[in-house]
C-alpha cells in the first residue's frame, strides 16, 4: 500500500507514495478537513484546483447526522459528496473523549451523548469501525482513547492500555468486515500516551506491531508544549515501522508541518486553515496575519505574492477585509482556499525538496522569514 | 445605447442588446444582486459560470461600508471585486426609505441613520450621482423617494414630485460630472406613484421625457398584490419610450419575470434567488420547494433534473438537505448557484422564444407545470 520514494540524509524526512481504492497520494500530505461531509465554503471542483488529494470526514458527526446507514444507503460517502479521490475517517474518539463530561469509559466501549440533543450512544472499538465500514472511506481509524496534554501518568497509562485493547478489537472486527466488502479499506491503529516518553515507547511498540498498512500518532497537539511535541515525535517514529506511513492526527500548521515530517511524519490533518480562513487569518512566508488589521485597508496587493491560487491571483486585501468585515461568505471562501494551498503547497515544495535532497536546507530558508 | 433585436406579436415581449463600456447585455436580464460587493457565496468565476451578464450593487450600504472615496482610491468597483463585465449601482433610495423612522425627508433630500452605527448622513440627488460616480457602475440610478404599496394617494402624489423633481437634479448633476469622466455612466431615472393609475401615467410620461438612455420603473412588490403590480405595468410601459430599455426595480420571481416581459419589460434584480438559496429554497419547473423537507432524505434526484449548472450536474437533493440542515456554508452556496442559474437560464430561453416567435406558447407551457 505504501512505498517509500526518497529519504532525507540526516532527517528523518522521506517522500512515498500511498495506494488507495480511489488513487494515489503523495506524501508527505496534508489532509483538509470535511467534518460533516464537506471541508466548509469548498466544493469538490475548488478542492481539486488547489491539489487536493485526500480529505477527512467525522465519524462523530456524521453517526449523529445524517447518520451512516444514510450515507450507506446512498451509495457511500465519495457518491454522496462527490468527491472520487481518497477520504479518511476519523473513529470518533477525538470527539467523544473532548467532551469528557459527556462521556462514561468503560473498558468495553464510551457512552456519549450526542451534541445535538443530548441523546445518549454507546460506542464499542467494533461499532467504531462497522460505523465506518457503512460510510465507505479508503482509510479508518481504529477507537482510541485520546486523553489531553496534562493527563497524570497513571491515567495516560490507564488510557493507552485501553486504546491499545481497542485497537486489537478494531483490526479483528475489520478483518471480520472486510470479507464483505468489495472495496478494501486501511485501517490505522494510534499510538498514545500523553508526553510520558516510556508510555509513548511502549505504545509505538504496541501499535506498530499490529497487522495494519499504517499507523497514527494521537493525543499531541492537545494542550502540550511545541516542544514536548516535537520531542514526543522522536521518541515514538524510531519504534514504528518504516514500511507504514505515519499519520500525525489534529497537526497543521505550517511550522508544526516541517518539524513533523523532519522528524519522520508522512500524513497531516488539521482544522486551522478553514477555521482561519472563516475567521479573516491567513498564512504567507512571513507569519500568520489577521485581515482586519487596518494597515490592509487600502492594501491593493493578494494575502501572499508568491500564491498561485484564485485568491491571490485575483482579489486583493483591501476587498477581502471588506468581505470579511461584512461577514460575508466569500470573504471566509476566500481565505479558505488560500490557507488550503498555502499548506498543500507547502508539502509539493517540501516533497520536491526532499526528493532533491535538499529538505534541510528548504525548512531553515522557510524559517528565515516565518515567524511563529 | 439599447437596440431592439425582435419584437413578439401580440405582446410587448421584446429582446435587445444594451451596450455598456463592460461588454454588452443581452435583453431580457436577470441581474442578481450583489448589495456589499459581493453576489453573496458566489465567486466572479461562479457567476460567469452561470451566465451572468451584469450585478448589481447597492450604493446604501457600500456608501456606509466601505466608503465610495475607498473603492475610488482602488480603481473603481469593477477592479476592486474583481468584475469585469457591467455593474448597476441603485441610489440608496430604496434602503434608506424603507427604514421609514430613521429617516427625515424634505425637498433638498433625505437624511438617514447608518444601519450599522446609528450615525447621521445626508442625501441629496446631487450626492447620489457623485456617490455613484466614484464607485463607477457602468449604470447608475437617480434617487428616488419609494414608497409603500399602500400609501394613501396624497403622500403618494407628493412623493411622486418629489422623485420628479430629484430626477431632474439628477440628470443635471450627471451631465455636469460626466464631463469630468473617462469611462461613460448611463443615467436611469426612476417612475413611481404607487398603485395609483394617474399617478403611474404621469410618472411614466415625466420620466420617460428625460434625456435618460433607459429608465426604471420603481415602487412595486413592496406590498402590493401580483394582480396590481401587473395591472401597473399595462398603466406604466405604453408611456415609455420604445427605444428605452426599462428596468422593474426589485422583481424577480419567475412568475413575474415571465409576465413583467410579456408587459415589455427588459431587466430585472431581485435577492429571491441568493436569499431562498441561503435559506435552503430552490426553483424547478414545478415550482419553489423548501429542501429540508422530509421527502428529499434519500432523493438522488438534483434540485432540478433539466438543469445544467453545477449543483445539478454533480449532487443530489439528499446531500444538499444534509449540509442545509447542518447549516453548512456549501448547502447556501450550491442553492444559490441553482437558483440564479434557475433564472439566468428563464431569461435566455425568453430571449430564444422572442426570437423564434414562440414566447407566448413558451410562457403558456412554463405555467402548465410550475405552481406559484
Amino acid at each position: 500500500m505504501f512505498s517509500i520514494i526518497k529519504k532525507q540524509q540526516l532527517s528523518r524526512a522521506r517522500t512515498g507514495v500511498l495506494k488507495t481504492p480511489h488513487g494515489d497520494i503523495q506524501t508527505p500530505v496534508f489532509m483538509p478537513v470535511g467534518t460533516k461531509g464537506t471541508v466548509k465554503t469548498m466544493t469538490p471542483k475548488d478542492l481539486k484546483e488547489i491539489g487536493t488529494e485526500i480529505i477527512l470526514g467525522n465519524t462523530y458527526h456524521l453517526l449523529l447526522r445524517p447518520g451512516e446507514k444514510l450515507i450507506k444507503k446512498m451509495g457511500g460517502i465519495h457518491k454522496w459528496i462527490n468527491w472520487n479521490k481518497p477520504i479518511l475517517t476519523d473513529s470518533g474518539g477525538f470527539q467523544i473523549f473532548s467532551l469528557k463530561d459527556m462521556t462514561k469509559i468503560t473498558d468495553e466501549g464510551a457512552e456519549f451523548k450526542s451534541y445535538l440533543d443530548g441523546s445518549k450512544h454507546f460506542i464499542t472499538p467494533e461499532k467504531a469501525i462497522k460505523i465506518q465500514t457503512d460510510i465507505g472511506a479508503d482509510i479508518i481509524m481504529a477507537l482510541d482513547e485520546c486523553t489531553h496534554g496534562e493527563t497524570t501518568k497513571s491515567y495516560a497509562k490507564e488510557a493507552m492500555e485501553r486504546t491499545h485493547a481497542w485497537a486489537e478489537r478494531c483490526v479483528k472486527e475489520h478483518k471480520r468486515l472486510a470479507k464483505k466488502r468489495k472495496t478494501p479499506q486501511a485501517l490505522f491503529p494510534i499510538i498514545q500516551g500523553v508526553t510520558y516518553d516510556d508510555l509513548r515507547t511502549e505504545s509505538a511498540k504496541f501499535i506498530s506491531s499490529l497487522d495494519t498498512p499504517g499507523v497514527a500518532i494521537g493525543g499531541l497537539s492537545v494542550g502540550e508544549s511545541k516542544e514536548k511535541m516535537y520531542h514526543t515525535l522522536e521518541i515514538v517514529i524510531p519504534h514504528t515501522n518504516e514500511e507504514k506511513p505515519r499519520y500525525l492526527m489534529g497537526v497543521g500548521t505550517p511550522e508544526d508541518i516541517l518539524e513533523a515530517v523532519d522528524r519522520g511524519v508522512d500524513m497531516f490533518d488539521c482544522v486551522l486553515p478553514t477555521r482561519l480562513g472563516r475567521h479573516g487569518s491567513f498564512w504567507n512566508s512571513t507569519g500568520r496575519h489577521a485581515v482586519k488589521n487596518k494597515k490592509f485597508i487600502h492594501d491593493e496587493s493578494p494575502p501572499d505574492t508568491k500564491c498561485d491560487c484564485y485568491t491571490c491571483k485575483n482579489f486583493s486585501l483591501s476587498y477581502i477585509r471588506h468581505l470579511i468585515q461584512e461577514n460575508e461568505i466569500l470573504g471566509m471562501h476566500l481565505l479558505t482556499i488560500h490557507n488550503l494551498r498555502f499548506l498543500i503547497n507547502l508539502t509539493e515544495k517540501i516533497r520536491k525538496n526532499i526528493n532533491k535532497g535538499s529538505f534541510s536546507k528548504f525548512k531553515k530558508d522557510f524559517f528565515k522569514n516565518y515567524h511563529v
